[in-house]
């Protein structure tokens, strides 16, 4: 199905470009009615359906001088599937709007249905591509929708953290920001454009923080395990844990109370630093916390304030808004 | 809730946008958990769940200078609800994931949240915006995913038409068209940007082409309708009836014999424009239509061509390839 020179979408147009992306999904579908009808239909045994949605935009979620179609694709899918693991429940589905220039080039597709079906088969096994749309934008965009069952299981909302919980952290804390924070202080020109990273030329510990950032490896599994273990409140840390902890203290109306040194060797980067798509849950004093779990606080009455470190309140930034944080010039 | 001057989101990020969007939805949820954590759920007794999603993208889709943003939130509803409709299925939930430039105004986006939730109001009763995702983009860009039950129906698929049933149509054809022809013809400046419509000084007739383009009508009900009398194939006709009838006939392995005669004063027209979003459906001979659909042809054996029109194979144009048709100095 290789062309040469590799065409342009613009070139070949929508049935053509639909042919390559099926063709790369092929066989993985799980639906009822799969990718080519008006919509999809989806076996729900459990009666419930949980479903997300989350949006990846040229400029000020990726730089395509730092990640090719596969890492898009990939953390596309990661990024969704780590919402539905937040609720407690196992992705089954994802439906992808691609919205690219014209000039967006085949292999570029190709590759990005191929991180797309990647990041699935690795991280939410038995979770397929089921549907999507494509248009033409100036903007190159992805926004997926995951869809996800609950399998007999309660979902696990923000909210029913209590007094006495234990606060776990499943997943990375400050890595994917790590990546982010090289990319910008080492991978643009002078004038500030992203440019390509020399993979053989990083050390091991950047390479492992680059992969954070552009290819998300979120413990999918673990929400389906948190839920069954008798989680009580839990939610995906995609803006930082300093954030995504006050968000979850408001929900439940209580203090998190967090100790830094569970935190690792730099708690501030793992408090503050966004996008690593771990889970932080509450669980019930006397609950095992499933493998993959660590301790890193306490849940406590509400204060004066909802999120403790090591005892003192702590406002540190965390989270990325993208309507007040994205400067088109520095990236 | 209303600022002087109206600002940004930009200005004003993300909390307080979500904050006025959730008060244009307040009270509209149907869920079992809506808006505001990680992912909804929503309830399923059928065990049966039907999915689709369809993007609005500024510049190839719509111009601001001719829709505002009530006109954007209904359109990327209705589009959306239509492809539940063509499953015969009954929408339930929207998900919206809206990327916008950072000097949007609020009301705008107010606006947008108005329009979505009158067009559930009107087209699909029960149905609501369940979730979404705000970000950034130069783009403006509107990425819906619509949820939908059977209710213990089967789902209409495009491959079920069979030689002698009735092939009916409900909903426009060549309105939409129409009414971007309009637009195009009529409120361009010289130099092709688009300018504001007059709305008091069009006809009723040009006011009801506009009204077919900017905020379409599709019969969302009569999807249900259609699979409980029976329908043995429908679709949602998005890129005209002559490529979308060609369409079906390729899925079912039949060919589609159209009378000239029922397509309107304008065969060509209703053939050949987009963006109506009519139901198009086979249905068996015996079968008495849902008021609303009216017969335009039948279904023969597969012969050497998909679709005939008063007897002879009609190759006309029919759709909208984003691809190869988006010129973004015309528009």
């Amino acid at each position: 199905m290789t062309d040469a020179p590799d065409p342009t979408v613009g070139e070949i147009g929508e049935s053509r470009i639909l042919r390559e992306i099926f063709a790369v999904l092929a066989g993985s579908s799980q639906a009822l009615v799969g990718p080519g009808d008006d919509a999809a239909v989806l076996a729900v045994p459990d009666g419930r359906v949980v479903v997300t949605t989350d949006t990846l935009v040229h400029g000020p979620d990726f730089r395509l001088a730092w990640s090719g179609g596969e890492d898009l694709g990939w953390k596309a899918a990661a990024v969704n599937l780590a919402d539905i693991a937040a609720m407690g429940a196992r992705p089954v589905a994802l439906f992808v709007a691609l919205a690219m220039p014209a000039d967006t080039r085949l292999t570029f597709v190709r590759d990005l249905a191929t991180g797309l079906r990647a990041a699935c088969d690795a991280l939410a096994p038995g979770c397929a591509v089921e549907g999507g749309d494509l248009t033409i934008s100036d903007t190159l965009t992805i926004a997926v929708t995951a869809v996800g069952m609950l399998d007999g299981g309660e979902p696990v909302r923000r909210s029913g953290a209590r007094p006495g919980d234990t606060v776990a952290l499943a997943g990375e804390a400050g890595m994917a920001a790590a990546g982010l924070r090289l990319l910008f202080a080492r991978f643009r020109s002078t004038d500030g454009e992203a440019i390509a990273v020399p993979r053989n030329r990083l050390t091991p510990q950047e390479t492992a923080a680059l992969d954070a950032q552009l290819r998300p490896r979120p413990p999918i599994a673990l929400g389906v395990q948190a839920a069954a273990a008798g989680a009580t409140a839990m939610m995906d840390v995609s803006d930082g844990l300093a954030l995504d902890a006050r968000r979850l203290a408001a929900a439940s109306g209580v203090t998190l109370a967090l100790s830094a040194a569970a935190l690792g060797g730099d708690p501030i980067a793992a408090l503050e630093g966004g996008e690593d798509h771990a889970l932080l849950a509450a669980f019930p004093p006397e609950a095992a916390l499933p493998e993959g779990f660590r301790s890193i606080g306490v849940v406590q009455q509400p204060g004066g304030h909802p999120l403790l470190v090591d005892g003192a309140p702590y406002d540190g930034p965390g989270g990325w808004d993208p309507y007040r944080d994205w400067d088109r010039r520095s990236g």
